[in-house]
């Protein structure tokens, strides 16, 4: 319940902040595609809704609990570059999926189908790609300082993960007994961290 | 091509409002339910990119000329409470469905079913009825502030459309033939006035 309903919660706020971020857009093309996005991810949200509506639960009473660290992920890494909230689309947003795919491990198979249903990566990888690469050919400079803004994304991404697993015991609980102790934890961190790189290097960027 | 470069951006920028408006929400269930507002709009732009994509054109281009219009009719009319959004929704993007609806009785018979598809009203009804009657019941004297501000918002958008007809002669002609004169855009215009009585009716609000 606590994971649908941080997810859930995520999935709700991921929509708020891409809605935000097209707004940067330097095309009507490029925040129409932003935008779209967004849509998706309200599209997530409704599933995973019905789900805990399913399970006995309303979703706000759910989602409740993960307001205040999303939110303070959020406000801490507010992008201030069209660029930059396309990197956090990706990156940001790709880190989190990897994060809840690995807890949605232990638990039953519909509710790990669902998660893994309203984590599909939809195209942001090239979308990624393309705005970068046109923005790096504008100014070569922008590589490095986005690949600063990357790194700020993961830092902020963990500590506010920490946060919420400190507060949330049966969180813990799931992620710890789930991977067979904190050697399996940390088993896990290092694959999330793994696939971070990959996507750093699709981009061209250094992680 | 002009209507629909009209309404597709009328979409895109009614999603984007819809999205930032839903911030104001004092529940995360208000939060959702606006959200997923904004989503079928932007469920409609993709509609009318596509048709005008077909008609040959790009959207980008189509929209081009009523973006200054539309952003400031929304920039005039940014609600600073949650009730103010949810009565734009329903009054300010009603009055401007009759006035697309309008307009469509004059072109050729797809375009016009896609401009009635796209112009559903969804449920707002509803949904503004019940948000008013909440907030009204908290607070009696917030029935007399909405009608003012509703008052406002079809002051804006009577004054942005003059803005646009004043500006783009195909739209200006479209409607003047269409009608058959200016008695018909008289016509025209005391249907959509109507109507917006009627809405305001049923919220209960004087209009």
């Amino acid at each position: 319940m606590d994971l649908l309903g941080a997810l859930a919660y995520g999935e709700l706020s991921a929509f708020d902040r891409l809605a935000d971020d097209a707004r940067m857009a330097p095309t009507l093309a490029g925040r129409a595609e932003m935008s779209a996005m967004a849509t998706v991810e309200l599209g997530h949200y409704e599933q995973l809704a019905a789900r805990l509506t399913e399970l006995g639960t309303s979703p706000e009473k759910a989602m409740e609990p993960f307001v205040a660290a999303l939110d303070t992920y959020h406000s801490l890494t507010e992008p201030s570059t069209w660029l930059e909230g396309v990197v956090k689309a990706y990156v940001g947003d790709g880190m989190a999926a990897d994060f809840y795919r690995e807890v949605s491990e232990f638990v039953d198979e519909s509710t790990r189908a669902l998660i893994h249903d309203v984590l599909a990566d939809g195209g942001r990888a090239e979308f990624a790609a393309r705005e970068l690469r046109a923005a790096v050919a504008q100014q070569p400079a922008a590589a490095d300082r986005i690949a600063l803004w990357a790194r700020r994304l993961v830092g902020e991404a963990i500590s506010q993960t920490q946060h919420v697993l400190a507060d949330r015991d049966s969180l813990m609980l799931l992620m710890i007994e789930g991977t067979g102790g904190l050697s399996g934890v940390a088993g896990l961190i290092t694959r999330i961290t793994e696939r971070h790189e990959e996507r750093m290097t699709s981009l061209g960027l250094r992680s």
